[in-house]
């Protein structure tokens, strides 16, 4: 992809700012930027742009645009919808770099605003000017205060400077992120909501952000993309240069009919996709504005630890046990504490609870040098990743407050590096203080355990990165051809992939049923191939467990004479005569293409697991085999694969393969692919290999 | 059950206080409560009780409890460990009436300690006095301020006197909740830890509450209880007083080897039950302290829904989409609106999306009076339980609050019963006032429709009620006998119970078999019934669809020679002849005594459902029909008793029917029965019942 750091450097960072409809009256949208602008000492120049020209908030106004004398960065448009167009044109022809469009009245409204829009568009794709919104709230550089935003809510203060970026498709929820940031005194970088996104979108900024030095989280909400492709590769690159993505996304949409017919596309919902598509490039998906600012605040001290061990400190016991039951959610494992530690804990604090969690009980903080002692042996001797630390209500004690400061004070200088929870409730400025010695404080203990899981995942997937080598297609491999591919095409083509696929023959006659037979070995299954015919048992075209080349003649003749029967004017391409197998364990492999996203592939086990529980998991093709890997560890019938019922665990290495090895060729012929469907894929005993039992493969229709 | 109001009045509500070991330093314990009640304007009589005598905090004190010249009604107990005993003997010789101890050093810690402890509860035992503690934080009633506790954080101030009633086994959590309620002016009645529970327990304070009139919610936390049968009926008393119960409950303590071999109680950890019992009881349980408050203070506007259907109106699209992404979390239906009030609101607001969520957008803010219509026309023509309003950070703008504020006011005052519920940023004293007109404020919207959800619940539990009568047993039915039973006697007991058990008949002769098969019908099953054979397939114990006469006798035949081959010394009862059964839904009933509740009745699906997903579900023994519905619907695999792969939907009444009858049985012989298990159970298509092919009880051990 291109960098976005150079053309979307001006939005982000802007030495100079114009204001197209300036005003002096702050309760316009022309007159806010202005006014914050000058309130927050934004370094760089401010043009304000008004037919009217003169004098506006003290600062000399020009006429338009094109009388501004210097290049502008960033040029805010706040007329009205009709004369957006008009005003951008003259952005462009001065040179403008990028333009923030704050009016309504676009597609969202009609036929006149998405004409309009369409206007913009073009005028983006032919420019080196970009264009954010329309219909948005726009931009703000929290550390500079280039302001190209509306929003009233900074007459209450600015945003802390910090390094954490918000980025929001809406400009409501992006608003009400940032001014909870603020509240909660968390740092931000940059802020930009993309409202209808005509040029600048979602993935533009993720991207810019993945590059920007200055921004170590991306906190994002959005409800879809039209660029899945950058959108992608901006998540790889932000994993590739260790930047936390928290997303929120909303609004599943519904999987369209074209892959009604599809038994993969039927269970793949467009919100699975994204799912699947996060966890893939280690991003963390939030569902609340609360979880979100929680998660980026915990990933802005940068502590990613490579394990998820999780030490408890807690002066109640009540809360210790909360703590475990809400870390076991979140898979962390709050493991016993080394017998050393125990020992050593239990010297200190004979009638405390030293197992893991630590329970002091609360008459430990009328001791802080023991309190002390006892959080330096879990650092060093507790063989934990994180250690998160309940302190109860304590912050509201100046007396105590002044106790524990020191103690933290001094177990950081000692332990600099060490991922520590403070959860306690506190004074707003003791928590800034406590967070610049680099502890993460959050009240609630789940919050606290929930931050902590998100850390623990955001280091897994940056240890991880990309998801390792694919796979390279055989030579031999082959695009399926359009057209209607019977399951013996459909076999052909995938065993040329490199997937294990039951042998078969298409056979002619009774002879030759019986020489296919023997060359597939003995017992055989048999069944009529035609395009015209779906339900084959139905009509007496499926032969099961055949065993003797007697018993295949005479198959073959039955199943001709019921097809002539039942299906008098079906086109007949011959029987099947494929080995019987059966033993291991079924699944279904799928590849689905997302309106989105192209090639997806699916994963269950079969029988009720898919057909009841929907039990199922995805990703975007290709993938490798770590992250075929982890996709199988997904599903919740996962211990079928490691043996049920005297069963011997199965070869589960076989499946990831055929998984990525499928997603492979799955995005190598996006193209042409509608969905493949290879069910039952049966996976035999650790060692023995998997088998495809039978496949489907639909091409797109021109 | 008695009634805690009697004899627990004086705790909760008491007109004398006396506290020995007084102090005149607030530093220590027996100094904070006299200051903290004359700070409070506690208007009883407080007495303070110290071997010195003379003046304590400007009152008199008493050498010793005894001279107090009226009745206490609550003590409190400040003394070392070693001297609580004696201090304890004195109050009850001078007719206390509640001990409320701090003091820790009790079974928490010892031999000595359990020696105490075991006194105290002898003394609560064998007097009128009732006794809180030891090792807890006391108790306060937030009305009087009576108060009974040590909790330093009243240096901040007082909590809200309200409707919410806090109790909680640990002193440490308890106090936190405390706090937390108080700093977001939640409104208190009670607050009590019971810490080691040596007489007053956490179900005692529940039936308190639960007749309490000033007690609308009780908002609990807990650990485990000494006294099931006082708990439920606890919950019982609170449900039928329409008392909301919210619950954290945390520890999941393992269930003991007592059941190892039985396949149903491996399944049934304890806090499957406790999860169950919840459920029975309509109680909410909670697994964050948030949550727990967000739900209670909702609980105490008492208003509670009889149907979940949200009507959402939001200023931002994105917010409409993620709550109702949330609400579908939560089991809320957010239903299109009719169509009539889809029109009125498109005639109001032309650019709004009327749907529901209904995106009035932020522009609405700016006309106040559609404002308000739009949110009339919800009300009166939506059709929805609840209304959730998103104002983002308005609560910021002290001039939009005033508009919003009076929107709120007069709408409130033409709808005074509807459930609104504001999710906003908003100051405490804007928030205060908006909740005396009966909005819930809750700012995060994901919380708010978490409080929604719960009302629901309560609203759905206050309406049911008991669940139900009890199918009665029949004349015939007889309790288990104590020995080890086979499957034919299990089957013929359970078949007393009225349940429908496959019949069967003990064959002692072939030609005694083949009279057998004639009367149970044929196809039949035929197998080998000894106490002293377990694995009866793999000897060659079982046959299976024998057709014939002939079959059965030459089977019988077979059998006995295989176990006299394979098993020459086991005890052989005969060979069971049995109608061979086929077809329906495999399920799993069962009954397992757990160590706490006693009989406890498991349902899950056959097969996989049980053995790799754990997918099953408990009640706690008896319950009605209802009750078995509401079960049933709670497995994974539900849709399998729908009809699946084209198989009719099951007899799901029979299904319940059997499960209801199971549960009067089991709680009837609760002294005998360890464990049922009748694997599997088939349910038939709907009208034909359903049966049991296999049961297997196993009695208790003397």
């Amino acid at each position: 992809m291109t960098s976005q750091l150079g053309s979307l450097a001006p939005l982000f960072d802007p030495a100079t700012v114009a204001i197209i409809g300036a005003s002096d009256n702050m309760l316009k949208f022309g007159g806010r930027p202005i006014r914050f602008m000058r309130e927050g000492n934004y370094p760089g120049k401010v043009f304000p742009v008004n037919p009217r020209g003169g004098m506006i908030q003290g600062l000399q106004a020009y006429k338009n645009i094109r009388d501004v004398p210097e290049v502008v960065d960033m040029c805010v448009v706040t007329v009205p919808a009709p004369l957006v167009v008009e005003a951008v044109k003259d952005c462009v022809a001065a040179g403008v770099r990028s333009v923030v469009i704050f009016s309504s009245g676009f597609s969202e409204v009609g036929e006149q605003g998405e004409q309009w829009q369409g206007e913009l568009a073009e005028i983006a794709r032919t420019s080196n000017t970009r264009l954010v919104g329309p219909n948005c709230m726009g931009v703000l550089n929290a550390a500079s205060h280039a302001v190209g935003t509306f929003a009233s809510s900074f007459e209450r203060g600015w945003p802390k400077t910090g390094s954490i970026s918000i980025i929001s498709q809406s400009g409501a929820v992006g608003g009400h992120i940032m001014v909870l940031a603020r509240e909660r005194g968390i740092g931000i970088r940059n802020w930009i909501t993309t409202g209808n996104e005509v040029d600048v979108d979602v993935a533009d900024c993720i991207a810019y952000c993945a590059e920007d030095p200055e921004t170590k989280v991306i906190a994002a909400y959005m409800e879809g993309t039209k660029k899945p492709e950058q959108l992608k590769a901006a998540f790889a690159a932000a994993r590739a240069n260790g930047k936390a993505i928290v997303m929120m996304k909303v609004g599943a949409s519904e999987v369209g009919a074209h892959a009604a017919n599809s038994h993969t596309a039927s269970l793949a919902g467009a919100d699975a996709i994204y799912d699947a598509m996060f966890r893939q490039y280690g991003i963390c998906r939030v569902y609340s504005m609360d979880e979100m600012l929680d998660v980026a605040a915990a990933a802005a001290t940068g502590q990613f630890p490579g394990r998820n061990r999780l030490g408890i400190v807690t002066i109640s016991g009540g809360i210790g046990v909360l703590t475990s039951d809400i870390a076991a959610l979140h898979d962390l494992e709050v493991p016993e504490l080394p017998a050393k530690a125990q020992q050593a804990l239990k010297e200190l604090m004979p009638l405390a609870a030293v197992r893991n969690p630590v329970d002091t009980t609360a008459q430990m903080l009328n001791d802080m040098p023991l309190f002390e002692e006892c959080l330096r042996t879990m650092l060093t001797q507790g063989d934990c990743d994180a250690t998160l630390v309940f302190l109860s209500t304590i912050g509201f004690s100046e007396r105590m407050m002044g106790l524990i400061r020191g103690v933290l004070e001094r177990v950081r200088a000692d332990f600099p590096d060490d991922l520590m929870i403070l959860s306690m409730v506190s004074l707003p400025a003791d928590r800034e203080y406590l967070e610049s010695l680099k502890y993460l404080v959050i009240e609630d203990p789940n919050r606290a355990i929930r931050a902590i899981s998100a850390l623990v995942g955001f280091g897994g997937s940056f240890v991880r990165g990309e998801s390792g080598a694919l796979p390279e297609l055989p030579r031999q491999a082959i695009a399926p051809p359009r057209r209607t591919l019977s399951e013996l095409d459909a076999a052909d083509i995938l065993s040329k992939a490199g997937l294990p696929m039951a042998p078969g023959r298409l056979a002619h006659s009774a002879d030759d049923a019986a020489r296919a037979a023997m060359e597939v070995g003995y017992p055989v299954v048999m069944k009529i191939v035609s395009p015209d015919i779906q339900h084959k048992s139905d009509i007496g075209g499926v032969k099961l467990n055949l065993r003797s080349s007697d018993e295949v003649r005479s198959s073959y003749q039955a199943i001709m004479a019921a097809v002539g029967q039942h299906a008098r004017d079906a086109a007949i391409d011959g029987i099947l005569v494929a080995p019987m197998i059966a033993g291991g364990v079924e699944t279904i492999l799928g590849v689905h293409r997302d309106p989105v996203f192209g090639p997806v592939v699916l994963f269950g086990l079969g029988g009720i697991f898919v057909e009841v529980l929907k039990d199922v998991t995805f990703r975007i093709a290709p993938f490798g085999l770590d992250e075929a890997h982890r996709m199988i560890d997904e599903v919740r019938g996962r211990a079928m694969l490691d043996g049920v019922r005297g069963q011997p665990a199965a070869d589960v290495d076989a499946l990831a393969d055929a998984l990525s090895r499928l997603s492979v060729y799955a995005a190598a012929n996006s193209e042409v692919i509608e969905s493949i469907d290879i069910n039952p894929f049966l996976v035999k005993a650790k060692g023995e290999g998997a088998i495809a039992v039978d496949a489907l493969i639909l091409t797109q229709t021109e």
